[in-house]
């Protein structure tokens, strides 16, 4: 890093000779684009409606309120509309000429300039980073970088005494609060400062300002222990795994974006988008195969379900990748989904190249195994995918490290997703983003008191308490660490990992494995979580589905006539106690409905299980929270072993009426053996043997075990043997 | 009647010099679409997606099991699957002339041939009226259809004798159950019935059987009070309203459309597309209006949510239609949107029309006010529409009569419709149709112990008892009555109509209008709902709201950890109480938010209510019911008015997270009077008026009126006065 550090600052240049515009686009990128507008109805449709925006406004007083309002509130919104007004006004100037569009933007900008030498914090900042012309600084930071951007487009309109007007009337102020007057924020590793340090970064190419680009670039202390290139080094994995995870991602990958092709206009000898062996490449590629079939990001960490690649961020993440990194039919696909590009030259390239693609193609996701922390040794995260096309499955192993502020304590959770649809769910954050109403569209509180909870996760939780005992600063040190696994194969895939610090004196180690039954349409996650402790525990393990309950193989005791909560904190008091069975035999099924798609939940727990049915909604004065079901295996004991079989199965369409294979094929599971070297499963399937001899001892891939069973004796390599009717799968 | 039923006797001529096939097409319409084939695209995918089914199975052997299982399960599924592919492959052998799928139908006739005679009553048979190949007879009339027009298509194939064993052993004993041991059900005017005369009328065509046809026309008693005609004559209203609803239109227009095409083929001169003014005609035409903008039908009576114009009965009866009645435009939009025609002439026709056509366009909704009853005189519908394109609102307002066993007690309910989603909802029925775990697809009890209730819905129910205290014989002899509106201006909407039959002592009037603010954006629904009664009652007027609670301008108290039911009995029973609030300031407002738009209800009672939050799911022991909320407003007293004004507004877009307009304009109701003449209201939105001031008494159109507030005199004409801003709305 340091070396790297110096041989970075040798090549800075000053910004005084620099051309403009040169953040987003120079000159003659715009000029292309103008040529280019009537080769595509992309890139046509993508003008247009910026030109129709922007026509409309053209002889309107555009208002620049004191600031006062929450998100989702006129004056919040009023600020963040003017900021892409601004930007979206400069680049008209730049692609037609017309003088009107520039004039637009100054004289905007000119009552920026009256107003934020005015402005104290917010009135309605709340948080230890509050903003100027916004509630938190963050947003401050979106306005910078747009109005930076917008600043550099009429820069040669200006006169240089308006140009000294806005710099230090619009932008000195907030840039200062930033890197002096909150500089412990701006120098974090957090997608928070990665906008900072865009704005201040944009503005200071955008106004020749050499100061503001260093800050922006090394860090307030110009050391580079901070800064965009701190972040790029210390927010990815090696792999380009971002550290808050894909919906962060998704947020974060703008001013990474807009920023990097910044500086690759100024400063082309930083090779900014080689850096890290192109991690900014990876970065996008490992956010876009976090998505499901239509788009939306993984759900976990705090996430909004909304969220898909066709978002603003990832329109210009996307064209501005083609430009750096050059063709990618990947990128192709998204664009073509997107059907939006933006005005430069990577976006006029990419409209063309998706005309004659055909519509719903699928990004070639694939499985994958993400290593966690800067260097890549802090746990991780397993994509798992089976099956081809829309019938795509996609199980999500979860070990990684906390994720910072918007982790959750779930340590070795799963989800998981089949045909498009969230089948074992991550609630993701309780939030409704921008609506005034609720809480300004801040996070809730139920984010923390439910969503981050353990409890709220397809993961165990021990003694009613959440991991780690839901300290963040506990959280972040540790990460659970994998044990074996591979996604290579296309028939099966495997993860393992174990966690011995999310709770004292308890091991968790849980192992998934994803495949098709052979010769079946039938596709299988077999589930095996263990528990070790010295003492007597409660565990319990939930699975958080989506359906409607259809069949369960056991009675259950329903609370017809009142409620009650399952427990009194750490996520507990929300969850409405719907039914419940008492020491329920061994051998358990649940079949839910998904869309037209049956899932059966069978398990085998090592003795008696309680389970329960809850609903989530309890203690939520406001009603924050979703509705939503949960099926929760309970057990008590030291070592503990729960295993599960999760089926999909059947297809019932509801246009025909036809109903097809409803029904569960496992009809039995019997435990062969679970001790400290092997557990060992057989499980019944329409009649023919499945069976599961997993090693929990020994991990290594070339040791060769016996197991026998009877007379009979099973030879084989690796940590795990799984076969079906006396054939392997592998 | 009785003359009409003469003139049909008298041109009614002997099936047996009939030429084959003729049921659904005849050899030359066959020909005809055989040589077409590869004229249109989606003429060919439905031919290859039959053909590709067919030949698949052709050199397998159709299983045809003894009937044993309820809906959703196996020997269910085969029965079902078997008549279409006799269908299917019958069409085949008369499209492509190859005589393998002739023998494919025959040899799974001649089981049939075995199977039939040997069988009882169905194992799985609960209720009056039991099948034989299936748990209910309507499946068999099901079954009759399809195999008879199957039949009718190798007709000409099978020999003399092959004929008779197949007549005689696969129909004759269903045919005999329907038309002998169950002539009652037969003989019923109700979808059921429709069925088995399709089915009976349909064999008799194809098997040359006059006596059987006779019968599916007349009624076994062949004196015209029962069969098709009649049912004609009675299931539909003369605007073409069947009586059960849209969703019971869809499934009984097949088996209409089916045998009137039959008929039209071997007794042309009966006119039967023209019957009753072309009742069939409006029939599908009313059941298309009565669809939300993707399709679905509206969910009033017994209905499933997923039924929309894309199912195959209405494929079925748009293609017949067009053969039948020539060139609709709508039907062509409704058309491209099915993207599936069937194997006829008119299938062919549309299938070249809809080539050119652009697709998404929207079927040309139209308000209307339908009545109900054979005569028109059993009370009404009315469809209030606005807004173009995809912003289109629908309001329905529901003063019919009962609708036979299917219906709901349900009384000026309203249901609103807004952008394609359902805002105030009515939950349809409870029922997973043909899935087996949930008691074989038949109707759950939670359909008759919530659903059909009155507090399911959005009227009112007085002292917690359903209208007719919940019995169906008596609701079915009453219906309210439309006292005024109109539906002929663009700009506002109003229906009227008072129920004093639903509950002894009380009468209920309500009135709603729907309007578009002038001048902006926004959209109305003014709720007018008055009560009378001699003593004093407990009135609540739910609104079944889908969505998300934002904001509301009162405190409540919220049940958070622990929750009891409303109460005890006619649906009560079912709804927990999240949270309420007692005596609640007079102007009340609540926002809910529902996929991108906000939507406001205030209120204001005539003196101070209690409000309920509710939720859907109690007693809901087998997890059967949807967990969906209520907000029930509820007055005591005698005389008693509920104003609501529901307001559409705003728009919060999750890709760009702007949001706009999410705070209601309404900020004060009051009342100006409320007496015996009038009821007046003055709304406060955006800071200007919006006055209404409505007739309690003279509900005439040419009635001139004088209302005096002050000093200041107002002078109109009609039923109502609406104005906005000092401008009348009208």
């Amino acid at each position: 890093m340091k070396k790297l550090f110096t041989i970075i600052a040798f090549t800075a240049q000053s910004l005084y000779a620099q051309q403009h515009p040169v953040t987003f686009a120079n000159k003659s990128d715009f000029k292309y684009v103008e040529t280019q507008i009537n080769q595509s109805e992309v890139l046509n449709s993508s003008f247009r409606s910026i030109k129709n925006q922007i026509d409309s406004l053209l002889n309107k007083d555009i208002d620049v309120p004191v600031p006062k309002d929450p998100a989702g509130a006129y004056t919040h919104e009023q600020h963040k509309s003017n900021y892409t007004l601004m930007y979206n006004a400069g680049m008209l100037y730049q692609i037609t000429g017309n003088s009107k569009y520039a004039l637009f933007v100054k004289s905007i900008f000119l009552k920026y300039s009256q107003l934020n030498p005015t402005l104290k914090n917010h009135p309605q900042a709340t948080s230890a980073f509050p903003g100027r012309l916004f509630w938190q600084a963050l947003n401050d930071a979106n306005w910078l970088v747009y109005a930076g951007m917008a600043f550099d487009c009429i820069h040669d309109y200006l006169t240089p005494t308006e140009r000294v007007a806005i710099a230090d009337g619009a932008f000195k102020p907030i840039v200062n609060y930033f890197i002096k007057d909150k500089k412990n924020w701006f120098n974090l590793i957090h997608n928070h400062a990665v906008w900072a340090c865009a704005g201040v970064g944009i503005v200071g190419i955008a106004t020749d300002n050499e100061d503001y680009l260093t800050a922006a670039l090394y860090g307030t202390e110009k050391d580079g222990k901070a800064g965009f290139l701190a972040q790029l080094n210390g927010l990815f994995s090696p792999d380009g795994f971002y550290h808050e995870g894909p919906y962060y991602t998704r947020y974060a990958l703008l001013p990474f974006y807009l920023f990097a092709n910044a500086i690759q206009n100024v400063k082309p000898d930083l090779g900014i988008f080689k850096y890290r062996n192109s991690i900014l490449k990876k970065a996008l590629d490992v956010a876009l195969n976090q998505t499901n079939l239509t788009g939306e990001f993984f759900s976990y960490n705090d996430a909004l379900k909304d969220k898909t690649y066709h978002s603003n961020e990832l329109v210009v993440a996307i064209d501005l990748a083609w430009q750096a990194y050059g063709f990618d039919s990947s990128y192709l696909i998204i664009a073509k989904a997107q059907n939006k590009v933006i005005l430069n030259k990577g976006g006029v390239d990419i409209s063309k190249k998706i005309k004659s693609l055909p519509g719903n193609l699928i990004y070639p996701y694939h499985s994958a195994e993400y290593t966690d922390g800067a260097n890549g040794d802090f746990g991780g995260l397993s994509v798992m995918r089976n099956g081809k096309g829309a019938n795509l499955s996609s199980l999500i192993f979860k070990y990684t490290s906390h994720g910072l502020s918007h982790g959750h304590y779930d340590k070795l959770n799963i989800q998981f997703y089949d045909k498009g649809n969230e089948i074992l769910q991550d609630y993701g954050a309780v939030r409704y983003i921008n609506i005034e109403h609720k809480w300004g569209g801040r996070y809730l509180p139920e984010t923390n008191s439910y969503a981050q909870q353990t409890i709220a996760h397809n993961t165990i939780t021990v003694d009613e308490k959440s991991h780690y005992n839901g300290k963040e600063d506990v959280s972040e040190m540790n990460h659970p660490n994998r044990v074996f696994g591979s996604v290579s194969s296309s028939n099966l895939k495997v993860e393992s990992a174990i966690d011995d610090k999310a709770y004292d004196n308890v091991k968790l180690f849980r192992t998934v494995y994803l495949f098709n039954l052979p010769q079946s349409d039938r596709k299988f996650v077999l589930d095996v979580f263990k528990t070790y402790s010295d003492s007597t525990h409660q565990y319990d393990l939930p699975f958080n589905y989506q359906g409607t309950l259809m069949k369960t193989n056991f009675k259950y005791i329903s609370n017809t006539n009142a409620l009650s909560t399952l427990g009194t904190k750490n996520g507990y008091q929300h969850l409405w106690k719907e039914a419940y069975a008492n020491r329920v035999n061994p051998f358990t099924q649940f079949t839910f409905l998904n869309n037209k798609t049956f899932y059966t939940i069978s398990t085998l727990a090592d003795d008696s299980l309680d389970i329960f049915f809850t609903r989530v909604g309890a203690n939520d004065p406001n009603f924050n929270l979703r509705r939503e079901p949960s099926y929760i295996l309970r057990a008590y004991g030291k070592n503990k072993t729960f295993f599960n079989a999760i089926e999909v199965h059947g297809n019932f369409n509801p246009t025909t009426e036809l109903n097809v294979g409803s029904v569960s094929a496992v009809t039995s599971i019997q435990k062969l053996q679970d001790n400290d070297e092997y557990s060992a499963f057989e499980i019944l399937i329409d009649n023919k043997k499945l069976l599961l001899i997993q090693c929990n001892k020994d991990f290594q891939q070339k040791s060769e075990h016996v197991f026998n069973f009877g007379s009979h004796q099973l030879k084989w390599t690796g940590p795990y043997y799984l076969s079906y009717n006396q054939q392997q799968i592998q």
